[in-house]
This record gives C-alpha cells, sequence and structure tokens, in this order.
C-alpha cells in the first residue's frame, strides 16, 4: 500500500467514526471502487461494514459491492433490505451479477433472483446455464446494437440515449433479422466518418467472433492476440447473445495462470486470494497431490528394495547409494523443465499435439546436449569433490556420470511428452507437471541405475 | 488453427502463387493483421515474404508487421528499401517502434532512426533510455489532451481531426501548464454530457496515475484491479509524459506470468515463442539451473555418505535406504506447494512481506494438518504393502513416518520463508522456487532421517 493511499484510508476512517458523513462523500466520490472496497474489508468489522455501505454515495455503491470478495457480499446481503438489494442488484451489469450469484449458497441465490426485475432474472437464469469454462459464463448480454441502414448521426443518438447501461459503448454491433450480427463498428470508426454516413458504409463486415460454447481460455488468447476491447459471441446460427469486455478477458488470463501454477505446483485450483483462504482449504487443496504423490514413490522402494541383496554384495554398494539423491533431483529437475515450458506453450496457443514430433526433435538434441555438459561437469565433480570423502572410482564416477547422462535424456523426453498426450485425451496438460513427472523418472532412473551399476560392478 | 482459416491460407495461396493480385487485395482487406502475419511467416520462404509484404493494402502494412516476430522483422527491414521502411515506421505507434527496435541490431538501429521523422526520432531516444521493466518502457507519447476550459463539442472536433494517429480517442487527458495532468475524460463522459458543457466539469479530477519509473509488473496489476483501458503515465512532476494501454498490460501480464512459470521450472527467462527458440538457445536457458542444482546435490552424497558406516552397521540399513526417495519426494512436493502458493500471491500482489508472521503461522498450522494427514497414511502403507516386500518392522515405519511428519513441516516453512525472504531483498521470488527449495531441505530430512534412525536402532 502506498503512503498516499494510507493517509486517505486514515481520513477516511476519521470521518466515519467522527459522524462526518459530509466530508465522508466528498473523499468516497473522489475514490475508486476498488480502493473502497479493500478499506471497507481490511479497516471495518462486520456491523460497521453495513453502516459504511449505507454511507455510499448511490453511483458507488453497487461498483464497491462487485469489488468486495463473495464473502463480504454474502455477509452484506444478508444484511440488505429487499429494496437494498434491489438497488444494487439493478445497478450492476448481468455478467457481474452472474459471477456473484455463482459464488452465494442458495437462499442467497434466491434472494437475489426475487430482487431482480423479470427481464433480468430471464437474462441471469440463461447466463448461469453455460458451462463454467465458456464464453457463454462470462459474457454480457448489455451491449449496443444498431441496423445497418442507420446514420452515423442516429446512431450517435441511440449511444446517448442507451449507452450509460450499457458495459461498453465503444464497440457496437449491427445485426440483422433475428439479431444475425452482420458487423461492427467502433465510436472511432463513427467519430472520424461524416454525420450522414451509413453504418453499413464503415462497418467491419467481417469480425472477429467467439462462439458461446468457446473455451473462455481460448477467448482470453483471442483478445491478446487481436488487441480488442470487446468481442461478439454468436450461437450456432450467428446470432449476437452477448460480448466479453478486455477486462473480462484480463480476469481470465490471470486466473489461468494461477491455475497452472497451482496445479505445476501439485495444488488443486484455488480461486480465493491466498490469505482470504483457511487453513482447512489449503489443507484440502494440497493433500490429494501429496497423498498420492507419497503413495506412488512406493515404487522406488520397491525397486532399491529389489535390488538390496545385490547391490549390498558389491564392495562399493554404499558408495552407489550416496549418488542417488542427485540422480533423483537431477532427473526431477530435467523433466521439470521441459513439462514446465510445454505446458507454458500450451496455454498461450503457441503449440499443440500436432506439434509433437517437432518438439520430441527439439527436446531430444537440447537433452542430448545438456545431458553431455551435466555428466562432464559430474564427472568431473565426482573425481575432483566426491573423492575426498568417499571411495569413488573412477569406473563408479563413470557408470554415475553415464547414468546421469540416459535420465536427463529420458527425463526430458517424459516431461514433453506427458502434456501433450494429456491434451490430446483432453485433459489439462498442467496436471500431469513436474511433481507427476518426477515420480516417473525417479523410478525409471533407479531401474537403469541399479541395473547398470550390479552389471557392471559385480 | 480452425478450419475456416486454413480455407483462407489456402485461398491466399492460391492468388499469391498465380498473381491474382485483386482478389487477394480483397481477401487482405478482410483480415485480421495478426493472421495475415501467420501467414507470411508460417507459409511463404524468405524472398516470397517481401514479395507478399509489398502487396499488402498500405493501410494494412505496418498492422502486419508489428505482429511478424523480431526475425522476420529484421529479414524484412534489410529488404525493404529506405522509402518503404519510412513509410512503415511512419504508420506505426511509437511504443511498437521502440519494442521493435530494442530486438533489432545496431545497423538495423540506425537505419530506422535515420528513416523516422525528426519530431519521432526525438521520442523513441527518450522512451529507449526508460529502464526495461519501467512504465516508461512500455508506454507511448500519442494520446489526445484537451484544456480545462474547452467545451464538449470542441474537444470533439479536436478528437476528429487528430485522432486517428493516437493509440486510444476513448480516455482522453486534461493538461494545465507545462503539461501538467489536470483530469481524465472519456469518450463516453462526452457523449453523455451535452455539447456546450465544459471539459472541466465531467472530467475525472483524481485520476489513477503512474509514474515513468513505476514497474510494469504494478502497472499491469493497476489495470486488472482498476478496469481502465489506459493509464496516464506522470513524470515526478506529475506532467503527463504518455499513456498505457490495456493492450501492453495484458502482454506484460502474459509474460511476467510465463517468466514465473520459467523460473518455477528452474529456466532462466526466454521470452521467444517455444517453436522459435534453437536448440543453442534452450540448452543456454536450462543448463545454469541444472548444473547448479546437480551441484549442490552433492551435499546429500556427503550426508549419506557420512552417515554410511553407522547406517550398514544397522541390521535395517537397507530397509532405511530404501525409503530416502520417498521421504525426499515428498519433501520436494510439500516445500513446492507452499512456494509456488506464495510465489503467486506476491506476483498478484496478494501479498508481501509486511504479511510473513500471518503466512508462516498459516503455513504452519496447514503443515500440521497436512503432516499428520500424509504420515498416518505412510504409517498404515508400510505396515500393509511395503511389509510385503521389503523387512519393515513397526519400528521403522513409526521411524519413517515420524521423519516424514518433521519434514513436511519443516518443508513447508521453508518453501513460504523464501520467497518471501528474496522479495525482500529485492530478488526476484520465484528464482527461489521450487527445485531450489528441494535442494535445501532434502539435505536438512536426510540428516534428520539418519540421525534419527541411527539414535533409536543402534
Amino acid at each position: 500500500m502506498t503512503e498516499e493511499m494510507e493517509m486517505l484510508y486514515e481520513k477516511l476512517s476519521y470521518c466515519f467514526e467522527n459522524r462526518k458523513f459530509a466530508d465522508l462523500r466528498i473523499l468516497l466520490l473522489d475514490m475508486e471502487p476498488a480502493d473502497i472496497a479493500v478499506f471497507l474489508e481490511e479497516r471495518l468489522d462486520e456491523k460497521e461494514q453495513i453502516m459504511f455501505f449505507r454511507l455510499l454515495p448511490k453511483e458507488l455503491a453497487s461498483d464497491v459491492f462487485i469489488e468486495t470478495d463473495s464473502d463480504t457480499q454474502e455477509k452484506l446481503i444478508k444484511a440488505f433490505t429487499d429494496k437494498e438489494l434491489k438497488a444494487v442488484i439493478d445497478d450492476m451489469f448481468l455478467d457481474d451479477t452472474v459471477d456473484i450469484i455463482e459464488e452465494m449458497p442458495a437462499n442467497v441465490v434466491k434472494r437475489i433472483l426475487k430482487n431482480s426485475d423479470p427481464e433480468n432474472r430471464k437474462q441471469i437464469n440463461e447466463l448461469l446455464e453455460y458451462p463454467d469454462d465458456s464464453a457463454g459464463s462470462i459474457m454480457t448480454p448489455e451491449f449496443i446494437s444498431f441496423s445497418a441502414g442507420m446514420s452515423v448521426d442516429r446512431a450517435f443518438d441511440k449511444i446517448r440515449k442507451t449507452g450509460i447501461n450499457k458495459e461498453t459503448i465503444y464497440t457496437c454491433y449491427v445485426t440483422g433479422a433475428k439479431k444475425k450480427l452482420i458487423g461492427v463498428v467502433t465510436v472511432k470508426d463513427m467519430l472520424l466518418a461524416d454525420k450522414s454516413d451509413i453504418i453499413e458504409n464503415i462497418m467491419s463486415a467481417s469480425p472477429v467472433t467467439v462462439e458461446t460454447l468457446e473455451d473462455k481460455e481460448q477467448v482470453a488468447l483471442k483478445f491478446q492476440k487481436y488487441g480488442y476491447l470487446a468481442l461478439p459471441v454468436t450461437d450456432k446460427e450467428g446470432c449476437l447473445v452477448g460480448i466479453v469486455t478486455v477486462d473480462d478477458a484480463v480476469d481470465v488470463l490471470q486466473e489461468e495462470a494461477t491455475e497452472d501454477i497451482q496445479k505445476m505446483a501439485a495444488i488443486l485450483p484455488n480461486e480465493k486470494p491466498y490469505l482470504k483462504q483457511s487453513v482447512f482449504s489449503i489443507w484440502k487443496a494440497r493433500i490429494p497431490w501429496l497423498l498420492l504423490l507419497m503413495i506412488s514413490a512406493t515404487f522406488t522402494s520397491m525397486i532399491l528394495s529389489g535390488y538390496e541383496h545385490a547391490l549390498s554384495a558389491l564392495a562399493s554398494g554404499a558408495v552407489l547409494y550416496a549418488f542417488v539423491p542427485m540422480l533423483m533431483d537431477t532427473a526431477g529437475n530435467a523433466g521439470g523443465q521441459s513439462s514446465g515450458t510445454i505446458i507454458r506453450a500450451l496455454a498461450l496457443g503457441e503449440v499443440g499435439f500436432k506439434d509433437v514430433l517437432k518438439i520430441v526433435w527439439k527436446e531430444f538434441r537440447a537433452s542430448l546436449l545438456l545431458a553431455v555438459s551435466v555428466a562432464a561437469v559430474c564427472f568431473a565433480k565426482l573425481m575432483l569433490i566426491d573423492r575426498l570423502y568417499n571411495g569413488v572410482t573412477v569406473k563408479i564416477a563413470a557408470i554415475v556420470s553415464g547414468v546421469l547422462f540416459i535420465t536427463i535424456v529420458m527425463a526430458k523426453l517424459v516431461g514433453c511428452l506427458l502434456p501433450l498426450l494429456a491434451k490430446k485425451c483432453k485433459l489439462d496438460p498442467a496436471v500431469v507437471a513436474s511433481p507427476f513427472i518426477t515420480t516417473i523418472v525417479d523410478a525409471l532412473s533407479l531401474i537403469i541405475y541399479c541395473s547398470v551399476s550390479i552389471f557392471l560392478l559385480s
């Protein structure tokens, strides 16, 4: 938090506690809703929150409400009268209402729907039907549309009349019969055109569109690729049903990146900010993978136990054990590098399963280079450092470095192939990330290490 | 690639090869610059690329140019005549020109600057001075500004006259003497106001601003927090020097997420798309961490060697070795979960070093819950499964589970503390991610495992 914001928050607290409501109002009118929401959540207790909310200038209330987290929203809604609730809901865009509804318990949802306009209620119910990951779930039906024959002048009149309630006014949509989308026109086009120009002549007739059921991550990537401020959402018949705006796309990109990072760290996705997660919800998100990976490590124990007699029979058995952790860590790191790279490239749409041969070929060559470098340094390290404290012979050093070489190449191939296969099977590539690959590569490299050692040393 | 796009590309190829340039032009005018750039890069060889580029409708040329990658840009520039180069540069926004210049070799940069307008050249040089990670490096000086006393009608005239060359026309800036920023007004405000209203009365007088030297990741997070389409950039005196638009913020967020994922996978940041990276550049990005982590694993070898005699003296020495991989993997996973969580929370600005006590306390409680669950399941697994293939006794099972418990708690604390400490030391938290933490936690858990085993079993 900046000092400036800290001072502002102190002024707010002072006005609020000393009931200087007129001063409070003046301060609030100059603030961003997101900053007011932080003040409300972090500086006030539950009782004060509802009191403070009632003091908000009417035009700010629903904007601040949207910016609070779902726990606060639930508490506020429970404290609202029906009239207050209706005022807040009527002022929100429908996609925001839907986002809030999705986080609320059934009784709160009922109250929200009961207090919506019949027309809004119908649209909310339609939006709620779309699958969680689809364009439909993040779109809003509040857009401005023109008919093709309208003049620019009349189009501006329409914006002036209806624009205040639309999520964006800068991109407008041209529709024909049955709301069929026939073009897109921006306010910039309109401002640079003549007042008497006809919309049809200045619109772009083959706009980028998304379909209601398109994956919302794909939609967000389209924003990044084409750089638009809003994209039209059409149904299968090409009729315009809503728009997605760039702010929603930004949220999707950030959420997806967070989700990928969580999966790569062996955590189940968890949308809440860290400080608002309960200890139990942290446990719930982390325990499944931790248990699964612990149990699957049974294989490594089995392998080591299986080779135990043969290894113990060797004079250098104990020396060989000492390098197991190093081999396994390096294998895990090498595999994690490849899987991390491919998972991110898949998420950005840079590669797909169709590129599998190109990717394997590139990873194979890179892995040879990496394996040679690491094995050579490892051999040198074994002869220079490790020889000082344990009985490494040239033969053992060669075996360890040789196995390290094979392990790295293998780890890289497994690391790039598994995310691609997951994608092909319509699974999330991030699920087969580093921790999962480590377990597989550990087992494989142990088998190679033990069998090669026994073969060459006994 | 969608089928629709595939068909479009085939049509383009057909027209291009058969020299049907009028048809080609019609197709191109309806396409997105980003899609044309993909066609140019993926379907044409070097010689065809420049020929194709010369056929582009003039209004598309620089938009397509910006969308190609830096290797293609370099090749094109080298093939351009000075006149062609000047035409492309004059049509670009200055922030895009600066982005391109940053990727080019010195002789190409010279040519670009030589072919820019003197006024542009001066501004480009100023933009190039800003540090790589600063707001200044992603801003553009091409914005629309009004004086406070202008009427809405006259402001619209100014947009119509100068808007075509500005990066956005939807957010305009009100400046006073010496370009001091005094307010922000949107085209929406202007459209909903009366034509004779004075800008000063409808502008927002305390806009969100960023400073030229502010970290560009912070700037991008402000876009996400406040939802604006553009933010004004001011110098230390509060004078307006440029704007950042939301499309640049989206790029920054995506780049930063990619960078964090790369660092978490022990790779040095690499901005190029995966398929365009050379095998050597992949090697260069991955070898440093792979070597460093391999060498630092010397500690685990040292520890195991140090305890060798004592462990071999135990009847159950070989059984104990068999669980080392499982212990180490679980420790790595537990630490990775915490470091991944905290690194992402830091990147999203959800937490900071000031929250260290809250975080440690939360992670400590979560780690106790997790450690109890995993240790209990591990004990059951050892008695039910592992007993079948190796000589696990109740005592050994208790030792392994007990050490697992301690290891998980320790790994979680190290995993959450290190990224926070890195942040405090102004290092990138993502650098001390999972692979690094695994190495530390491995060594610690091995010491505990060996010493506890020897103490209790000998």
